[in-house]
């Protein structure tokens, strides 16, 4: 089972209360993947300049990750200059600089346009589409997006809403794009739009993963998984977290082959876990030297700060006094 | 086992998305005592005007409140009007209108000196220490404070917390208190300014419990809690949701009859229950029709929504590939 991500690869220049690092290896592409990679092979589709770091190249290589929809292109490497305040709980960005980016328009190489799963990394809904254009129905199609696509490109995105399976979107995002405050009753709006999974990513407050309402497919009898985030002490770098979320969960279902209700609630148990490593040091570096036990250990450790001696049948109170 | 709840009785005029309600029997103590009515006896120590209605303290008096410390005073009883907007998270006070609760002494009376829980309702800290001066040191205090208090009376709020057991507080109001932005290091330099317990209350997106960490009574491995929110479509009103969790947690701490580990885990999937049924309708006009089987059958829901399926030793990803 292999996984297509589409998105972007940059250097980002991070600053937060905890440090600084400068031409980092990011890119919601580069996150994603790297996550993804721990369950399944993935291949990439993205755009480099001339000026990318070969030792960045041969880190994704390690991962294993296909890198024959990795274009090199002449000019610079898309950079993100970002700065995260006290509460780390939003970006201020400094400066983008597109470069190669700025015209970029994804190819996929003829050998990966059968992807069993794909991942629309949270580029132009355009692109998102012209990748849709280029590749055979996979067996599940997720996306994600950001406000400024929602206000930008709502006819595109509109589009890319009709043609996916699964939304990952951001809480006040997935507000801003039902129009809704209420965030079931905007994930059950969303859903309306097309895709019939939606994951609303809470950052340090969990995740919500809504299922297929009736009348589509994959339609059971559960309706909503709820988890909160791991709670850590030592949070150093938000970024990456919801890319490294969806590459866990994508990664996960991957391993999983199908997507049942199971697999999606392991899959979101997944994407917890890996935001969970990524925030614990600036962009990438948790994830580059992360090791497979502890990814079942941050799990084990999940479970207990959460789900702990909580069986079936628990009763809070005798139904009669 | 019994529980002394100290605090404010009020009547609440609130504005909602969802509509209004004027006079509507409302303030800490009340939420708190009709959710842990369904545990464990509860005392009332508050204050009311001689406008307070009749049909209110028979309601009370129906959950089997104990009322002998509900003083009727010369006076208007205290009102508060508030406004929620879009998003219901923040609450706006339109008016406060202090009244008898001005002059507010609580007196506990002889008989109820001796409580097995004690909870002081989030009022002035120099109140909350005169009620601790008057009682016998129960097996649990637990308190709730605010940002008034925090910026206001610092020093009396410092020595509350080094008399208490349990902190119940906001998300934001714990990072005010800490002057930390981490919430995990903002609940444990709470933890270091006295109570071994910090519950950290966070509206929709759920509540952290931090257990008591070395040095502390009651220390075990156990470090933390987290629960999300119930996830709700129905959202009118999130007054008195705080208090109501305290209620629902301490009412099933006692009805455990120990805080053991297990019992605060219970106890904190007792408050997030007891949260979601009050902000499904106005005031406390969910909880005033709410029966004991609905509680274990939200129980059951919250489960199902949460942590169903998720078993020990569940991997996500073979240790070796």
């Amino acid at each position: 089972m292999s996984i297509l991500c589409v998105g972007s690869v940059a250097l980002d220049s991070l600053r937060t209360p905890s440090g600084e690092r400068d031409d980092a290896l990011g890119g919601s592409a580069t996150y994603f993947s790297v996550a993804a990679s721990y369950f399944a092979h993935v291949d990439l589709v993205a755009v480099v300049g001339k000026d990318f770091p070969k030792e960045h190249v041969e880190f994704l290589a390690s991962r294993d990750i296909g890198l024959d929809g990795l274009e090199h292109r002449a000019g610079k490497t898309f950079r993100w200059k970002g700065e995260y305040g006290w509460d780390l709980n939003e970006a201020h960005t400094l400066a983008t600089e597109l470069n190669v980016f700025e015209s970029f328009n994804p190819k996929v190489p003829d050998a990966l346009k059968k992807p069993d799963w794909l991942f629309l990394g949270n580029i132009d809904p355009e692109l998102q589409l012209a990748v849709l254009d280029q590749v055979q129905r996979p067996k599940l199609v997720a996306a994600d997006t950001m406000n400024y696509w929602i206000s930008g490109k709502p006819d595109a995105l509109d589009r890319v809403l009709g043609r996916i399976d699964l939304l990952f979107i951001n809480d006040s995002e997935a507000r801003q794009l039902a129009g809704e405050s209420n965030v079931v009753k905007a994930a059950m709006a969303i859903q309306r739009m097309g895709p019939g999974l939606v994951c609303v990513k809470r950052g340090e407050y969990g995740a919500l993963l809504f299922l297929p309402p009736k009348g589509h497919p994959g339609h059971t009898r559960e309706r909503v998984f709820a988890l909160p985030a791991m709670p850590l002490e030592d949070v150093k770098d938000p970024t990456g977290a919801g890319d490294s979320f969806a590459g866990g969960f994508m990664g996960a279902l991957a391993h999983a082959r199908e997507a049942t209700p199971a697999a999606l609630r392991a899959a979101t148990l997944a994407g917890t876990v890996f935001a969970s490593f990524t925030v614990q040091d600036f962009g990438l570096e948790r994830l580059r030297t992360l090791q497979r036990p502890e990814i079942n250990e941050r799990l084990e450790e999940f479970r207990q700060v959460t789900f702990s001696g909580i069986v079936e049948g628990t009763r809070l109170v005798p139904d009669k006094r």
